[in-house]
This record gives structure tokens, C-alpha cells and sequence, in this order.
């Protein structure tokens, strides 16, 4: 259960202080120029370390490709992949090894597997998500060439809400501000409350807003693998996350029905939608217009500060937790939705092949 | 793409207006007792026609087993079954096939098949959770003996909110009123606003709680397959769905991570928390608290009014449906959901039996 | 475990004295117009009671299409169908409910469910295969605009074989007799040996030779499904089957290497091999040339002669079935080996267009 | 489509001459103990230049884990593993980039991707199957503990037949000799005869007999899945394979039912059958007997001569392969046939979990 995707798929596997993480890209397309600097771009968009506001660990993340390419291009063959783990102070989670931390995956997964390898959180951590990142990546080398653009930024910290339609936000900024919100001023107060947060030993949650532009009408498969029901898998999927909507989301539960459908018009581009409270998707189904949708993400489990808990005998114990954590996960997921997001659209691509012989 | 569940899975078949909704049930485990009598209530809570706040139509929906019970039992073979469509106006619907009906799936249906069963909906109608239904009340006889429990109710309708918290509620109280919310004064609320909504020939959404309890600890994938992102996942292919969210989900980003953490504590019941913010799943995986979630449906997009839209010329046109329609989806959607979240649990309960050699 | 193919996929269902033996073909491109007379005579080649050979129960097998199909044509949608049982004489088989009759699948059926539908065999039953012939058809359908031509023969009824080249034989004769064998003399002698099987109340195997042409080049997938992979796990799907070899198959085994090389040409037809010892696959991928391969039947075990067993108490027991059996499946089982061809075949023309965006 | 397996599950990546040759391996229950010497010992059985009949390349092929385990035991999340490519004479294979050698997969390839590494075989190359290897130790390592015991062995090499019946062989002495057949007698003869091989620049093929012991009844999914069906697919995957029977298989089409039908009988160990045509699998299912099969391997396409083909552009050319290659393949494919197999029980031990609840 390791498997990612219906026919771009991503099996991923590793630990966060084991050999390293990885994964396998079966499904690509042959004569897919790799694009190794994007690659790494993403990856280093995602590593720790990265600003003032994220984790001090240095991570650098490098990607080595083991498989599947060929001449700088993809084969068609399966593309293995591993990033190693570096920088690793495993002994520091030696005090932590019949603990379970609050709200994190200690309990559940020695619940689940009666064994579990506790330094770093290890398969639960959210160092996997290196592995999406790297397929999300030649996920999007795929989509370029269909003129697909896929961005996330944050929209929400705490309770700074960056309070603007997308469209009226330049989207190519995104990346300018270490918080990857695309306004100026509403980044700066992120930043603050951020800060904040770190100055308390404490965390905060946020939502990531995602845009699709470019995809073509006829993605998604109608009933069960409805384009906005992977979006949403692929998402609910991302550690901390809590919700997912798209379109109008729920705050379109609050509109009528007179209100809320999307008029369609035809003009010189074709058949288009006047409104999209659809997000894009109809029946589940792409209809050109912008895929739009939000991603709900808890304030992190780790705090640097004292807890309450318990520990694998049942005994009530006290955790003041060291080391280098980000109090605000958001802006370092954001290329892991992007990721995501591409992984999702890769696959309705191909799947979309099989309707057209 | 019609399949869903890893190991206890559905593949439904069928269109509004063909010959029936049906599917085959595969994984199912042997020595089940078929309570034929429950799976035909769980049908009658989702059809047309069952108040005067949902649609007229008079469908008996009544299922047929095709195959795999034999001597009133699961034989671990696929169980095949059908509900018959009767009661088909399908001329109501030939002044609609060149029509793309406003925030229907018409257009994209031909945008991804290049043609389409234009009567009713065709696959796309609502109808085809009759499938999900039957599966999902199948799903249920088989969790019945974990002593675990499914409910979902009507949380909210328009702007109308139910705001107790479900623990407050009594949730064996459901189907005591017509929109299916446990709290009488909030359902009659509701019910007056959906009326409303019926006399305007306009449509109204809301929000679904689900809740589910008695799920032991250990369940679910913890990458991709997470719990709630199955979940989700499942939540996000009904028809009309918008989002979801679980445990403390969008109003969850706005506290801070030290009130967010659930404080592991151990009492005679075992491993508890002291809140449940985690909504009953960590990293993926049920811890044994409840796992309650909220799902968001648009308002239906049918209007028994005029709207403006377009032809497959694109020709603007003007329609004005008549017929039989549910100003609001939300009541007769509520075993919907509880099907939904069944087919995910029966699917990670077996799951979890490939870790137990 | 009911579900066959990747991308164009058959899940059955169905028991022998059910109510009917039927399935869903999901993936099925949109668009095939579906010619119905072709199906049923599929059915009809598959059916008993077709010839003095074959058992004489009459069993009519009539197709009923459930859903997919729209103005003749199928929509992209799964396609439901079912063939309803009739002439089921159930009550035959009381006094087989506790004995696990030899070579049969009754034993093996309690041990792996615990429970089991006795009556015909059940699920066991090759009446099952009614569901391959139908998906099997409508693959053919797929298929046959791509110039491909699937034909299967009996090539061997116990020690009587046919000894000449496929390419020798006239495969259009094949349903010129009722024993299937393209060679007039040779479909004589086999019929001789079916009737005196048939009159020892004993039974006869032998062996179906399927080939396959007009497959282009570069189908199948070069590691695990090998499309001669793919096409023997088919075969030895098929009740009975205890046996496939495709190319020189096991009497390749006995050649040198460079007797057995396919040396590569190029003549206006393209490239070719001056031989086809390869059977038209190199590395799991057609190379353009004739699919050729060969599917071991054993003699059927259902015997209209006293025999001995035990039954589920394990006490020693005495057989004697009556009823109408075959004394040879073979001649009913080349539209299932066909079936089950086309199955693969259009799977991999699927799953070829992943390949090519 | 480079995964294997339904439950428990190989991914396989890597070519010849790229990084190396690795997997991922999902669903291993966790707590199984990785017993390194056992994995270790397995590929040194299928490595190159294991003595004189083998090729000289020499390829220490040592596993390196990635993932999945710790402290020296599985822990249920994916195990990832690499098998570094060293002694790689790449350049070797530069003169035929664009020549299609007769009977490999050069012209496949092209045919189906556009493209390919054509470096020693790329990805069709015979060393993918060190990944089939790892995972088929760890395979074993789970069936340990249920008793089961998996054996392989050279029954054939070209017209050399090893003629006793497995029963009568001593199948812990399958190592004792460099060919791999359990008969002294036999395997010098086809000793012989690979060198006279060898001697010739020519090659040549065989047959490998299988018999996996203490497999209990009730594993097989009794429709396409049967067990035989998933061993066969198994086996068909190997590169070189061309045919598969179990059981009586090619040999039992010619004996009669009466003959053919294996009895039941009870005695102190349970239900047994006096023979065994069935080869241990009645229905699918295996009913407790031995399973036994063989698996023909064509002599390999790769001669040290002078041999007649055409390059990519369709002109004739003479190929004259040099380097080291092996006449033979039987005894190396001794432990991929045995991977397999461990492949294919480990995961219908885990399916059979699913109906135990």
C-alpha cells in the first residue's frame, strides 16, 4: 500500500534515519527529457533548512536516479530514485523509543505493526515526502509539454488569511517570500505569526491553496476516481493534513443553487463557463476551465516545550522535546502539493489515453 | 475505473435510464448472514420519494442478488446484484440530449467520451449509488460483529448549522425526522428551508457528519491509504460533494499546536486521548478514539427554473426542467455516506489482517 | 480475485445453479458498436448441447446487456451483463452435498471457504467461462478494427493429434465440424475417440492450438506481464487447463541455440523473421509476426461411472453421477481459449496507448 | 506494470548496464527476521561465473537494504533494496547500438518504447531478475515458519531427460553438483553436453522441474487467479521461458478420466489423494499434495558466432558477439524459478488471511 497512482505510478519506500528515502516511477512515458536542476529545484524547495522560519537541519537532498534513464531521457522503463539520508542524529530519539508523542504516529503505528523503528518518527516522518517530490517533479516534466501550469501557495496561517481571489495575484511571486505567500503584506504577518509561534515552542496550522491552469476538458473518471476525489486523496494523503475542499468548497453549501451553478457560454476559445464554482471539474470531470482547490493543515505535533504522555507500558511520563523543528509546516509543503497535484494529473493524462484509440 | 476498495471491493455498473444499477461485491468474506432485510432498509432511507422534502419520483428500489449467498449466507465468491430502473421517463429527457444543462456533467461527458446516455443523467445521475448502498450495507453486516457503528447525519442546510457537538446528540435519533438531523429544532429549521428552497424552484446544500465508532486501533495505511484519505477519498466521488474534512480539519488550522496535541493518557478502557482533535486517526492510522468527519455538498445543480446555457453547437439557449427533483440532496445522502464509510472500513479491516500472520 | 485484464477488465460472477453467470467489463473504450448476433454466437459455440458430442442439457444462454451500451454503441461506461441460468435440474446434486468427488474442486473449495455452493459445482463450474466468452467478444469487437484475427482449434483429443503446421491448415474450417479440428481426417478420428469415451462413461483431454495474427509490434510489457505471460495466465485460468506453451515451447527445449534463432529480414512487408521459432513475442513484446500457442486440457474429471471417495466426514463412499457430461471439453473450449485472447489482447493495445501521448 | 503480486508485492527497477538492479517490496508482514546469509546465499546461486559452466563474469551481486527493516526484522513498511552494477563493460555493446539481434528484445524494444538502452540487454537483460531473487528470499523467509519447503532443479538440457520421478530424488543434493539436477548420473551427462555447447559458440536449452512441499490446502483464488494460473504467469515472466505445465500437464491430455482422477482418502494425516495428477491444485486451489510443475527455457539467444541480422535502418548485417555469456541458463534459473514460486505462495498465504476473519 506503498503505490501511489493508477497507471503513473509512484511506489515509494524509506525511512526518516534509515539509508535513505526513495522510490520507483513506473508508468512514465518514454522520451521524457529529465530536467535534472527542476528536479532539484523542487526538492530543495521542500528541504529543511532552507530559511529563517523552517528547520536549521540541513538536509541537502540530493536525488540519485538509479534506473529508467537513458541518455538524459526517461525509457519507459521503471525510474528508481533514492535521496540519502545525511545529517542524521539518531541517538537523539534514543530517549524516545517507548514514548508515545502526542498526536504523532508512535502509538498507532505499534498498534498497527507491533514493531516500529522510532528514530525520527521513521516511515512516518515527513522526510517520505521527498519521494513524491522527485515523481512530482518528472510528473510535471510530463504535463509541460501540455501547456500545464500547476501552483500552491499558502493562503492561510493561523489566523492570517490572505483574503483575495487567486486571480488577482501574480502567481509567478510566489517563491519570491520565504513563506510562498504570493502577497507581499499577508506574507510579512505570516512570517510574523510564524515567529511567534517558534518564540512559544509552539506550532501553527494553515491551509495551501492549489491552481491548475492549462488542463484540458475530458480528465477524471466519473464515478469513484472523480478528478477532485484523487485531488483530494492525493492531498488528505500529505502528513498533518485535515481537509480538502475545491471549487466552491464549503462555503458553497451556503449559496443557492440559482447562485452557484456556472452559466456555459461559447466564444472564440470554446465552450467556457462564466462562473467557476465547479473548480474546474463537472461530474468529476475536467471542463477546461482553472482546477482550484484548498488543503487544511494542522499545527505540527512536535513542540519544543513540555508535554504530557504516556509511554509504551502505560506510564505517564513528561517529554520536553530538543532539536531543529519548523513550528509551521506550510511553506515547505507547498512543492509537496504541487507534487502531488502533478502525480494526480500525470495519471488522468494517461488514463485519458485510453478512451481515444 | 468503476472499482472501489483494495480488497473488499465494489465494481458497479449502470445508467439512470438503462436497465438498471447494479454490481458485483468481490472480497467479501464467507459465512456472512445476509440481512436482507437491512440491506432493503438502507435502499429505502436513499430513495426518491420516502418525504415531502425529497423528490416524487417513486422508485421501489428493490435489490436483486445475482449471485455469491447461498442458504442465506456469503460464500467469499462475488456477489453480483441489480436494482431494476422502473418508472423511467427517458422522453422527459429528448428536448436535453444536445443541451449542456449548467453544472451538469453533459459537456464533459462528451468532452471525454464523445458520446453519452443523455436520459436522466445516464451514468452520471445520483442513482448509480444504489450501488453503493447495497455494497455498503453488505460492508456493514460484516463490521457488525467488530461492534463497530456508522452515522452520519444532516449537519447543516443552507446557512442553518447544527452546532452541538455530536457527542451531545442522540445519534440513534437520525431517521426520526425527514432530513435526517438528530436535533429537532435544527431539523425543523432545515426542513422549512429546504421547502423554502423547493417553492423558489431553487436548490440548497449543506454539510454531512459522519461519525464512527468502535473502530479498534491499527487500521489504515499510513502513506498514501491513510485512513481519512480513504476516506476522502470515498466522501469526494458522491455526486455533489465539495469537500471534507476530519477531526479538528479547517477550523483545526486556526489553534495553536500545544491546544491542538491530544494528550495520550491510560485508563482501565486502555489507550485513550484526553481530546480528540486527531478525529480518531494519527498517521494515517485509528488510534480507537471515534473518527468523525464533515462532508460538504453543493447545492443540486437541477433547477426547475429557467437558466440561460448552451446547445453542442453552442447555440446559447434556454432551458426550464421540469419534473421531479430534490430541492436538496443532503437527507437521502446521508446513507450515502454511512455506505461510503462502511465499504472503506469492511476494506481496512481485511487490510489489516495481511499484518496478523 | 474476480477481476481480469489491467486496463480493459472482465469481473465475473456467477454460479453454475445461481441465478444466472454474468459480469462487468470495465474500460471498454467508447464508441465499439456492439453487434450483437456476433455475441451470441460466441455464446453458441460455448454452449452445450450443440452436437452428439457434447452433453445434452440444453442450455439456451442468452446474453442480457445490464448497461454501457447506448444506440448500439458502447459508452465508456462498465458494461454490465448477465446470462440468466435455466434448465438447472439443482436437485440433481443433494446427494453430492457432502462428498468431495475426485479431481474436482469440492474438498479444495470447503478448505479454502468453509462453506460452498454444491449444486453444479457452484462457482467451480465452468459455466463461469459464459462470462469470459461475452467480454471476450466484445473484445474481439476492439480488435477487429485493428485488422486482428483470433482463432483457436483443436489440435489434439487424447493420443490423436494433428500433425501439420498451423500455416498449412485452413483456419476459416474450424467450426466446419463439431469436434473444431481444421483437418477433416484428423476431426474424424478425434470425433471417434470422443464417442468411445462417451460410451466407457470415461472422458477424454487433448490440447487447443490458438493463433493469433495481424498483431502489430510492440505489445506487452517486457518484464512480469510478458504478453505471452499475460496470454498463459489466461489459459490456465480456463478450467482444466493443465498446461501452455507458446512458440517452440517445450520441444524448443531440444534444439540449439542457433537452429532455434529467428533471423531478422527486411522485405517491403517491413521487418520480419525468416522463422518464427519466437511464436511472434521476443522479450515479452510482439515483434509482428503469428501468435502462436498450444493449451494442455486434461480429460475432464466428471465420469458417469461408479467411483470411489470420501465424503466431509472423511468416511468412504461410493459415486455413480448420472446426468449429461461431457466426455470431452475441448471442442467446446476453443471459443473460450479464443475469449480469453482477445481479453489479453485488448488489454495490451490499451495499455500500449499509455505509451504513446 | 513492473509490479508482481497482489498482496505481497515486488516492484522491480534497474538495467544491465545502469546503476544496478533493484526493488521495492511491499506488504512483507513486519516482524519476519532477515536472515542476510540466506538472501545473500540465493543470489550467489543465480549469479554469473559460479563455475565453469556459467559465464566468467564475475558479479559479486551484494543486496544492499534501503528500507523497511530494523534491528534486524521487517517492520512492515516497504523494503527497499539495490544490487549495485559493477564489472560493467558498457562499451562492449557500443557497435550494436543499432542492430537488432536475432531473437532478443533489440527490435521489441524499439518497436514499443522508441527508444531503448541498448547497453548489454538494457532492460531486458536477465540480471532484473537479481530483484526477483532478493524478494524471493524474503518470500521464503515467510514461509518458513508455515513449513513450506521450495525446490527447483535441471530436469532436462537439450535431449539429456533426468526420467525418475521427483519422489525418487534426493532434492537436498540440487546444489551438489554445477548443473543443478539431483541425479549424479544425469547431471554429468548435461554437464557434458553444456560444454559441448560451449565448445560450438552454440546453446542450449531444458526444462526445470519444481515441487514446493507443506503447502496447505486452501490457497488460490479459484477463478483467474488459480494458483497454478499465478505460477504459470510467474514462470512465463522468466526471460527465456517458453512453456508451462503442472501436474499430469502436456502428458495427462492422453490418458483417460478413470485414470487421470485422483482419489480421496482419509487417514491419520487428513484428507489425502492416492495419486497426485492434480499436482496438489484442484480448482485453483491447492488441496494439500505436492506442487509440482516444470518450466521449459529455450536455448538462450546469445551465440558466439557469426550470425545474419539487420540494424535499425533494415540493412543486412553480420553480428559476430564476443565476451562472456553462457551457454546454458537451466542452472542459473534454478533459483529465479524457486523466487517465484516463494513470490507467488507468499502471496496467496496473505490472500487466504482475507477470509479468515
Amino acid at each position: 500500500m506503498n503505490t501511489f497512482g493508477h497507471v503513473f505510478r509512484l511506489t515509494s519506500f524509506g525511512e526518516s534515519h534509515g539509508r535513505g528515502i526513495g522510490g520507483v516511477i513506473d508508468g512514465c512515458p518514454p522520451g521524457i527529457e529529465i530536467d535534472l536542476d527542476f528536479i532539484q529545484d523542487e526538492l530543495s524547495r521542500r528541504r529543511p533548512g532552507q530559511s529563517k522560519i523552517t528547520t536549521q537541519r540541513m538536509e541537502p537532498d540530493q536525488v540519485e536516479f538509479l534506473s529508467g534513464i537513458f541518455e538524459g531521457r526517461t525509457q519507459g522503463t521503471p525510474i528508481g530514485f533514492i535521496v540519502w539520508n545525511k545529517d542524521q542524529h539518531s541517538n537523539d530519539y534514543d530517549n524516545l523509543k517507548n514514548i508515545y508523542r502526542p498526536s504523532h504516529a508512535d502509538y498507532t503505528y505499534m498498534q498497527k505493526y507491533g514493531t516500529r523503528d522510532h528514530r525520527g518518527g521513521g516511515r512516518s516522518s515527513a522526510r517520505e515526502t521527498i519521494a513524491r517530490v522527485v515523481a512530482g517533479a518528472i510528473a510535471r516534466l510530463v504535463l509541460r509539454k501540455k501547456g500545464i501550469d500547476i501552483k500552491a501557495f499558502v493562503s492561510q496561517v493561523g489566523e492570517i488569511e490572505l483574503d483575495k481571489p487567486y486571480q488577482t495575484l501574480d502567481l509567478t511571486s510566489i517563491d519570491s517570500n520565504i513563506v510562498r505567500c504570493p502577497d507581499p503584506d499577508t506574507a510579512q504577518k505570516m512570517i510574523d505569526r510564524i515567529e511567534e509561534a517558534g518564540r512559544n515552542h509552539d506550532s501553527v496550522g494553515g491551509v495551501i491553496t492549489g491552481v491548475l491552469t492549462g488542463v484540458p476538458s475530458g480528465w477524471g473518471e466519473p464515478v469513484f476516481n472523480k478528478l477532485h476525489a484523487d485531488l483530494g486523496f492525493a492531498m488528505l494523503g500529505i502528513n498533518a493534513v485535515k481537509g480538502f475542499e475545491y471549487g466552491s468548497g464549503f462555503s458553497g453549501t451556503r449559496i443557492s443553487g440559482s447562485q452557484h451553478n456556472d452559466i456555459f457560454v461559447k466564444d472564440n476559445a470554446g465552450v467556457r463557463t462564466k462562473t467557476n464554482h465547479s473548480g474546474g471539474i463537472q461530474g468529476g470531470i475536467s471542463n477546461g476551465e482553472d482546477i482550484y482547490f484548498r488543503v487544511a493543515f494542522k499545527p505540527i505535533a512536535t513542540l519544543l516545550k513540555e508535554q504530557q504522555t504516556i509511554d509504551a507500558d502505560g506510564n505517564a511520563v513528561t517529554i520536553h522535546p530538543k532539536g531543529r523543528h519548523d513550528p509551521c509546516v506550510l511553506p515547505r509543503a507547498v512543492p509537496i502539493v504541487e507534487a502531488m497535484a502533478a502525480l494526480v494529473l500525470a495519471d488522468h493524462y494517461l488514463l485519458q489515453q485510453l478512451y481515444t484509440i
